[in-house]
């Protein structure tokens, strides 16, 4: 598996375990939100996780847009559709989102090439 | 027409106009890129307009959703796609988009008296 | 009672019933979530609340604020406590916050007069 | 003096003038740095607040933005060097910035009707 | 000391003498009402505390919760309620604040390691 | 050439080759924009580069303000000016502004050892 994403992914997992292990019941709830908001519903999957996508860019959120980008790889998003959704979020938050398109790019190449579609 | 719809593209189009009729190249350049971004390419124009929708929402700017609004209910969206929608840009913005989600749904129903589907 | 406060209100809860009445799990559990965050818990509500504020006056969500200040008020902060809370959310959020100061003063003062202590 | 551009400035004193009168040193000191930061320097007063102008805009506060055109105008800005700001803002911030920019354009018209150059 | 917390504090500290040693009095005014604000007052030193850890969070400034999660600490404040501090914060400014919680427990864990209480 | 400094150029450079080697129109377009924007126009370069550099200082994103100091540097601006752009980032985008200015001052630091002016 690519260090990168590994890295990631184990941080990720290791402090989402301790959160969880604390008594506090609105981050609980607020962390299974995340998971019931992205699945099926009205919209696909898919176009759920590119809407996640752009909004963790706008609001340049470094590691919600890593999460996102590896859910919307494993769901079948295209390199074509996800450049597509970041020019918007680079059109609508302006060049500051720059610096995270740079870093979306390099993740994404992190994520071809531990799975190669 | 709504009044409050008509009310908010008269004044959109009337200062567009003032500003477009300045001589700066870039603010020209950007709203063209503005018509640009949202065009059927990779992804669906539906699509795209409900990441403007949701970029929009979570950047908190009620113009800028009035205008996604009133686009993704032109090109179809549905009201369950677009609650959906905000739904997202409600738990990744945090309650402080609350407040535009009420505004959203007060436009959306204006534009469903103009045009009903 | 004060007619802005009345508005404020009013408003608030016509357009809070037509989002629950809609079918988006999602929304109506962050509506949920906010109740429950400010109830009691090893922190007082009197201090939740001030928490409540100061996170919407950095935010500049002048709805939030205007909600956080009525609760506030009911729950007995002081306004010397308000305005001392309020001048950390300048300082953290810079004079951006100042507009969205004068606009807490204003709405104060309509509270004031509504329910004098 | 255009009615606007009057009742802008008057609400902003009336509210400042209650905020003074309290007794929150912090926020009495913010409002004295206010003054200082935007006086001549080693950058002139026309250069800061051209400063002050892109930060309120990227910001997107609209009375931060209205009160910098204003001394801006004041200090001999032209309106070519007030879209070239803005242009950058727009940039920079992206396009929810668009909305400030017709209400600063809306606004520069006030100020120009009311003390004409 | 905790590796982590050292660094922290000898970054912060050799920096903010390299700032205060240049000529901006506004820079230095800044810094000294940042130790002001945080002084008792009509609220508690905690309670301060809190309100400039929320602020911190909602605006997601990891450096800034850091330093407040310090002295939030050394002030007294339990784990219990610096979770429910960050569970307000989590609540109203979206999941987006949610790898800076992880962050905000991997330091205080750094902190209980240095000086257990 | 300062490894800081050096390395800084080396991403930008690497990572925006391979976005601008995608077929995404709006992105090369809006890359295109920022180099026009920072022209000499109604405005001088210098002025240009302190408006662009305390706009990414408000926003805090440390890339931007690292590419603007490193133009601004070039272009002549002393450190008494950049002091007094971020003295202006710093009033008005509130404290959390200041991790962002710590850094600012050390990449100055590394420009300078660079090439000494």
């Amino acid at each position: 598996m690519s260090k990168k994403v590994q890295e990631f992914n184990e941080y990720r997992s290791k402090m989402n375990e301790k959160i969880l292990s604390s008594d506090n019941k609105v981050i609980k709830r607020i962390f299974n939100l995340d998971t019931n908001a992205y699945a099926e519903g009205h919209l696909s999957v898919k176009t759920k996780e590119l809407l996640g996508l752009v909004a963790s860019a706008v609001l340049r959120c470094d590691d919600c847009i890593a999460y996102h980008l590896d859910t919307a790889y494993k769901s079948g998003v295209t390199k074509e559709e996800m450049m597509e959704t970041m020019s918007i979020a680079t059109l609508v938050g302006g060049t500051i989102v720059i610096p995270h398109l740079r870093r979306a790019v390099e993740f994404w190449e992190a994520l071809e090439e531990e799975t190669p579609n």
